[in-house]
């Protein structure tokens, strides 16, 4: 049995010695390579912390202590030490969840994966002990030095700066990258701390004082704890967090788990907040990822365990599309500049990057910053592209809406990892921004269902210089090309039953494809319809209201919340239009998701062709005559759909 | 011809001595304590900063360089001093904003009143003058001590920081309290360095140099601009700032011109990002301000300009009666704690502070913190009650969702000024709550009608331990109370036509007492309706579902967005249950407002009872045949109305 398989809790961990340690931190990196290889998830992150969360856990006492991780996927080696060793279904339905999780244990906290939010969570936890009287708790917060560039960070140092008497331990896992090289004003402070010549100083310290102490263990420490000389040292004097009054306990070697625990011993016996700064390399021990400049495998998916190279090469096609296109525009513009925060190559800015080095910025986990900073540059005479994984703009909503909006900037938003994003679990769904963005007066939304409708729709979003404009696509592969047959209006129409078609089907965005499938459903129980997709989906338009007024009943469907979403805004505005065609609406239930694949979530929630053709056959059973098309009134197939001016068919 | 009055555009200020400067400064003072006396606004913020406001337009050349002012309301003295003295109807319809406004002015750059925005601002018009190849143009942002406070500010100095080639001059007007004394921190750090010896040291250099040099002037400071001694003791190494790479001038006396000159001067010549560190006093010159320990004028009613008393003493019924009531609260339950985003005494929280002064926790300007960490303070066993305007929580809804709603977190919101707050101007105006808040899953929202409906379900919600709850209500006094003659389940039913009432008339919170207008105007027509008051509109209850099904024709009446608020998920509630019962809905349109009074915005967006019951009526007439009530269904008078277990009319 492996030193890590008799871990069952934490306290396992107290009685091993320096060298038992080493043996276990090597198995942990094995256990993490060949599981990771296998289920994919975040390695590199992982790699990193094995040592620093073995001290913390020989440290604190949790869960009576309480340790935070931000941005959870740094938390598997947490997981194999508090009882969960069983990777084989990480991130997939009914495994292991890729992020703490509290119903997977008491030694969770925080289950969601946006950055920046751990400080404000210990906070809250150390200010909730001191309301109760519970003296002698901890509070770790683990939180990587991109995290610190979120602004959310800062508002936590402020206040947990305020409250001298409660502990907090800030330990900032510093590997000077969290998806990319860290940005900023920041990031040089903590450059200048790691190599200012203190740092070799402590290590050096560190190093003779256990040397001296004999094979470290319980003892040593409590040993090293009540000497007078040399700790002070480390608590010293450095420019920011002092300044803001935390303590400054640094740099420290974050894979030399004897010095990370003299320092976490410290911190925690200081009794008030303390920053702990240790050094960290991301990937630490895996070859492939110590050498690959790119991210240090921040997230992989499956791949072979010594090569490190995708087992099937993973294809991040509306990714690249977009990364194609938004070079092409930046070539026939010299005012369209882009911005990312901390996610340059995921979210496709690389090239742009390389060809446009000045007209690219990255603004850190900053979200808020990006958006109003992009506002500035509208109002002095750019165009700014932002791009961004659909979930993380949820963080920009009141700049979206007060700096972008209300002052009418030309501003375009890209959301990549739209809709159902599956296993990355519930807080990476991108499901929320349709119905957020329906909230934006001027804003308008375009959702491209094929590569060639994202091209175009991404060339008429930068050419709006008056309001904001979005372009949101999913995660993943490409669909098939699903060219128009024809536009009413401004309306892209896919399939129109040669009769006279009782129901209009919606699609919005790639679900347009699905959309299809549901008139090839209907079609086989004799019901005619129109399949469209709006391409311009927010606000909705007056030509796919005219186009629902011509039907009986109309179906939408859409990867994003099934109430306040697109299918909402339609029946909106046929009422203010005072329309009242029944609209059945088809998406994603307003509930957080539990980890599965997309294909297992949207069978789930009955968002299959199959599903909703058989559901909007009862409908359409269940209509009462008055509203049958006997009045009369031209079907759509005979009058309505034209050709519009613009549309390209077959491109 | 006074000074002032001879003042057109800022150049005009350039010829001017100190002497005349100083005539000038106390003209504006004056002008600004009776402009504002006789129409309400900010007052204290704006006496502030005139000395700071003429310096800066004697050293910039707006609009060439940009001045930014964070949270606009210090604007005024720019606005006098950029053509615009007619201050007659400021905050009224067809009068001056109390904000920039670029429709105003050339010299306008930022419209809207959320705090810690400016430095994003200028951090992307630098970039933006850089893309485009404007060299030698400065970008200037006014913030004030606490705006830093906001995570915002954080990530925009991190990233002005990175930009060492770009000149951005980042003015501190530290008065040590923008609403009340500023925490944290950051606070410490400033208080360090305005109390240092240092401060001290550079008055007395800056005096002597400018007595030196004569009269102050063109070419005096010229002159001092080409000294090379004295200054680089300005530029001097600071902690917090310097660490992140921005020079530090300061502290400057914000109130000495010619001191501020010197400083600005100097910050311009930099090149790169400064930050000029002025302190100044929040109603600097006016007596009853100065004296006033509270928050010295913030903002103002009408007042008597010479004792500072309000003319006629306003009543903010809502908010006095949720101050009780959280006391009341508070001494029941001691796990119920308060956080406040700098707001504690307007949000009412003050006398919960006073007899409480451990449980309530003010956060600074920083709503993302406050919201994280009572999720963390709920984990750890607390119900914690954020008192927030309604427009703020908007900076705060990723933290909601992914930190209170996904941990399904007892955190209770209370929102005062929801709904239309009028002369504050767009960005004021709580009118995106409901349709922000109904896409967080999990999220309860009651909109009491009155006092004793606040009262009722505020305790309600407090009471729920594992789900976020609002509360939310209007800026003002408070109507008369609407007591309920009886409960359909959840829902209040306020007034019900003898016969068989086709219509539901639905009213949301205060808009309840329209909604009865509605009926009574629907009445005198011969028109049956019921009213009811739904108290937890969000989600939508059966009740209200199972209701409305009982009529012809609902009538939503709401102060918030009439697209995608409480009317439009009515409307999704009753599809997904395949009811297509219409729904027609009143509200706010969804575009951004001009300032104008609260009645005229109701009038113009004809939301009042009349207007209402005469759209109703018609749509009524135009309900088709097979919509009437002669299936024999009974009508809500006859059957469903009856009085709950735990209604109380009267109450």
């Amino acid at each position: 049995m492996s030193h890590l398989e008799r871990i069952r809790r934490p306290a396992d961990l107290r009685g091993l010695s320096i060298p038992e340690l080493e043996v276990l931190t090597k198995e942990i990196r094995d256990f993490l390579v060949n599981a990771v290889s296998r289920t994919g998830g975040h390695m590199g992150p992982n790699l990193g912390v094995v040592e620093l969360t073995v001290a913390l856990h020989r440290v604190f006492d949790s869960p009576r202590d309480r340790i935070v991780f931000d941005t959870g996927h740094q938390a598997y080696v947490h997981k194999l030490l508090t009882g969960r060793q069983d990777f084989e279904n990480l991130r997939r339905r009914g495994g292991l969840s890729g992020y703490p999780s509290r119903t997977e244990s008491d030694h969770d906290v925080v289950e969601n994966s946006h950055a920046s939010t751990a400080l404000s969570w210990a906070d809250g936890i150390a200010k909730a002990n001191q309301v109760r009287g519970f003296t002698g708790r901890s509070v770790v917060a683990v939180i990587g030095d991109g995290a610190l560039t979120g602004g959310m960070a800062w508002e936590a140092l402020n206040n947990i700066a305020e409250g001298q008497d409660r502990s907090v331990v800030i330990v900032v896992n510093d590997n000077g990258r969290s998806y990319a090289p860290t940005i900023g004003g920041l990031a040089r402070h903590l450059d200048a701390l790691r190599t200012a010549p203190h740092y070799e100083k402590v290590l050096d310290w560190g190093k003779r004082t256990l040397q001296r102490s004999g094979p470290p263990g319980r003892m040593a420490f409590d040993a090293l704890h009540g000497m007078k000389k040399g700790l002070k040292d480390v608590i010293a004097p450095q420019g920011l967090f002092e300044g803001l009054g935390i303590k400054y306990v640094g740099p420290i070697d974050g894979h030399d788990i004897a010095e990370l625990e003299v320092a976490l011993r410290r911190a925690k016996a200081f009794g008030g907040p303390v920053i702990v700064h240790a050094i960290t390399e991301k990937g630490r021990g895996y070859t492939p990822a110590e050498t690959d400049v790119v991210d240090r495998f921040h997230a992989v998916g499956v791949i072979h365990p010594e090569t490190g190279l995708p087992v099937a090469p993973s294809r991040f096609g509306w990714t690249s599309v977009f990364a194609e296109e938004i070079v092409e525009i930046g070539r026939r513009r010299s005012d369209v500049v882009a911005l990312t925060a901390a996610m340059l190559a995921p979210v496709g800015l690389a090239p742009f990057a390389e060809e446009f080095p000045d007209r690219v910025f990255d603004v850190g986990i900053a979200e808020q910053h990006a958006v109003t900073s992009a506002a500035g540059m509208a109002f002095a005479g750019l165009h700014p592209v932002i791009a961004l994984y659909a979930t993380f703009l949820n963080r920009g909503y009141d700049q979206l809406l007060m700096d972008v909006a209300l002052h009418r900037a030309g501003v375009t938003f890209v959301l990549d990892r739209s809709g159902l994003t599956g296993d990355d679990g519930a807080s990476h769904n991108g499901m929320w921004d349709m119905a957020l963005l329906r909230t934006v007066p001027g804003l308008r939304l375009a959702a491209p269902r094929d590569e060639a409708t994202l091209r175009a729709e991404l060339r008429e979003a930068v050419a709006v210089e008056d309001a904001p404009t979005v372009v949101r696509y999913p995660k993943g592969a490409l669909p098939e090309a699903l060219p128009a047959l024809g536009r009413h209006g401004s309306v892209d129409v896919l399939a129109r039953h040669a009769g006279s078609p009782r129901v209009l089907v919606v699609g919005v965005g790639v679900m347009t494809h699905t959309a299809v499938e549901v008139a090839t459903g209907l079609d086989a129980q004799g019901i005619g319809a129109t399949v469209v997709d709006p391409r311009w989906v927010l606000p909705v338009s007056a030509d796919l209201v005219d186009l629902a007024g011509q039907h009986d009943l109309v179906v939408t469907v859409e990867d994003g919340l099934v109430t306040a979403g697109v299918g909402s805004a339609l029946r909106d505005a046929l009422a203010a239009a005072g329309n009242d065609v029944p609209v059945r609406s088809h998406g994603i239930p307003a509930r957080f998701l539990e980890h599965a694949s997309r294909g297992e979530l949207v069978e789930e929630f009955h968002l299959r062709g199959q599903d909703i053709a058989r559901e909007t056959a009862a409908a359409v059973a269940a209509l009462p005559p008055s509203a049958s098309r006997s009045d009369g009134a031209p079907a759509v197939g005979q009058h309505a759909v034209r050709p519009g001016p613009d549309a390209q068919p077959g491109r």
